[in-house]
């Protein structure tokens, strides 16, 4: 891919079959927006259907849309959509809360699933160093509530080595944020099994971008984020998974009403809903509900395939003419699309005034501390020609390859 | 007020100086709305609102918003002006998640603030019995979570009986959900602090309708909801209060990246922030945020005391007229309007059966279980002619007084 051309670039992008889908989002002109993995831009049907749900749905059926809007079946409803692009069953996806929460329920109930005390008690929930921090925050925060429990943070090479017969939960996140590295999900969610322990996915920054297939893997818990490649607005509710043989047992921390077997029974006591609705707590986010609904429809109209292929070629076609333009930028995300998600990353040293620089021209992407750029790769809205354009302003900023 | 007539109650909505805020919202037609404490209405605001925040601050500004329209401190702003409505000081609150979410976090740091081993150890929370029940169960979930933590549930009277030296924290609902029975919470607290226990409150039902006075009350922390008399929308997040001399030393157990001291520093390990942006965890919900301040900045136009004022005025004439007009209802609520919320609550043995006979015939109230019939009367946009027919209404459908 070295030697192509922008004429090349541009034949891509006209044969390109999810071409039309660019069309589906209201994206700001003058802008080349590499960041939809940070905040995932505005679909053309959204805000015709929250300005729905708000004359509409609260305006006029006001308290009757519960039930005649099948608001109270929004989080399953969502989740159902979800789940066909993670590779789960409809009835193990719910939309609740941020990630961070339902991460603290899922972490909650994985350690209380396992033994607390005695012999084959199993205490300790393990993370990769240098992961997304909410993570480890959370991970951290359960350690505190917990008795016994701890959290161990290795780096990637050493997570096989550190399962043992003392782990709990293995959690870890499908892509890492910064680098963009992809962890093989199945291969160390079989080795979390083999010691006996659970593994928990966070697709925060895969669902919706590579192919993620929570079934093929043996997962047993994931969470995710609406507000990404999902294009469900900005802190729109996320989502999460639990496999269909581990829900009956499991246990949310945070019991609400609306995860009560009967809600509208009012019962003092509370008795878990059958199925993923144990993990809803409190009275859903119609709002979020309704944006990330419109997301994550215009994602099912697109071909999967077609979505993880141009996310790769997006990225080959980035990294090509990045090794040509503006070599004095260290790719640390992996080549081989198998072993990444959909951004894609750089050290420099100059990072944080570069990507200051980069958005004053109209390139949006992310500074990561302390010296990334990185740069999302949504295939839904992002052109060729786009990627192209990007890496010729990052040119003009840090100066050509040596 | 017996023998008022329905010119007389015309003439008091003539001359209701709160008359104008009720063309401030969209209320259908043919509807007399006694449900505003289940789900506000729609602010007539709110729809342009919202759509400016997802055509300009998302579609326009993208990413770009979270710092240009000032979404990430959404939280403390909205939480700023609540404070207004319940006595507390701006800094004291913030806007997130859900009220069951929120009283989760404030449990736990509450009881981890207390001795939880040896002398002196206080494990106990004190709640009502036959209380909202998410009150409950966040308490139970909290229960099961922290060692030796028990949760106890006593009638209303014995409640100060039971506040002893092993009472960590006193949890109650500032106004019943069901009967409309407000504690004394300046007593309560008083009681509570006497026995060196913290006073956390639920002001879902009092919030916005009538007037609480946190700090005149010492209460020490508070949660509340943002979808009932604050307008906020179908699920709008909630707030919750830290009275500032605990905010240092209280800590969430829910350590999202929104809650550290520096969350674009990505740092590993959890330095919670100062003051209250601690209790916040995943990403605000912008939508819901943006809802919530339009019905909060409504409430804030309106001149308090007449809200109050106005509450009990309604409250009394609902009483006076179904007396007259429909005996066999058994009124609940307290006639004092000190000892209760801003709704009117009566048993009956076909409760469920006359509510939706009301909702058919276009007054909306709500079922409680077992046998409750609840109104919601709520000052802003309720006439005194509403509560006139709405009694109408029922009196046609039980049949007259005997």
């Amino acid at each position: 891919m070295a030697d192509i051309t922008l004429a090349e670039v541009r034949r891509w992008d006209k044969e390109d079959s999810l071409r039309p889908l660019r069309a589906a989002f209201r994206l700001p002109p003058g802008v080349i927006y590499l960041d939809g993995n940070s905040l995932g831009p505005l679909p053309r049907t959204t805000p015709r259907r929250l300005d729905a749900v708000v004359r509409q749905e609260w305006g006029h059926g006001l308290i009757r849309s519960w039930q005649e809007a099948g608001w109270i079946d929004a989080p399953a409803r969502v989740g159902g959509k979800i789940a066909r692009l993670i590779g789960a069953a409809p009835e193990e996806v719910v939309v609740a809360d941020s990630t961070s929460i339902n991460l603290f329920k899922l972490l909650a109930a994985s350690v209380r699933l396992q033994p607390a005390a005695g012999t084959g008690a199993r205490r300790k929930i393990l993370i990769e160093a240098g992961s997304f921090p909410t993570d480890r925050h959370v991970a951290d925060g359960v350690a505190a509530l917990l008795p016994d429990v701890e959290v161990v943070a290795v780096a990637p090479a050493a997570l096989p080595g550190a399962l043992d017969a003392a782990t709990s939960v293995l959690l870890l996140c499908d892509v890492h944020y910064r680098s963009g590295v992809r962890h093989d999900m199945a291969a160390l969610t079989r080795a979390a099994h083999a010691v006996g322990a659970l593994a928990v996915w966070d697709l925060s920054h895969s669902a919706g971008a590579v192919k993620v297939d929570l079934h093929a893997a043996g997962a047993d818990m994931a969470v995710g984020c609406g507000y990404k490649f999902l294009n469900g607005g900005p802190g729109a509710p996320a989502f999460l998974y639990v496999a269909r043989a581990l829900q009956a047992a499991a246990r949310s921390p945070l019991q609400g009403w609306i995860g009560h077997a009967a809600p509208f029974g009012f019962s003092e006591f509370y008795a878990p809903a059958e199925g993923m609705g144990r993990f809803l707590a409190g009275t859903p986010g119609v709002l979020g509900l309704a944006a990330l609904a419109c997301g994550v429809d215009l994602m099912l109209t697109a071909d999967a395939a077609a979505v993880w292929q141009k996310s790769a070629r997006l990225f080959d076609l980035f990294a090509a003419r990045m090794s040509r333009r503006c070599a004095g930028l260290q790719l640390i995300t992996p080549a081989d699309a198998r072993l990444r998600g959909s951004h894609i990353a750089f050290r420099y040293d100059g990072a944080e005034a570069v990507m200051a620089a980069l958005i004053a021209e109209g390139v949006i992407g992310d500074f990561r501390p302390p010296d990334v750029l990185r740069f999302g790769l949504t295939p839904l809205y992002t052109r060729y020609e786009d990627v192209w354009r990007a890496v010729e302003v990052i040119a003009e900023i840090v100066g050509p390859a040596k």
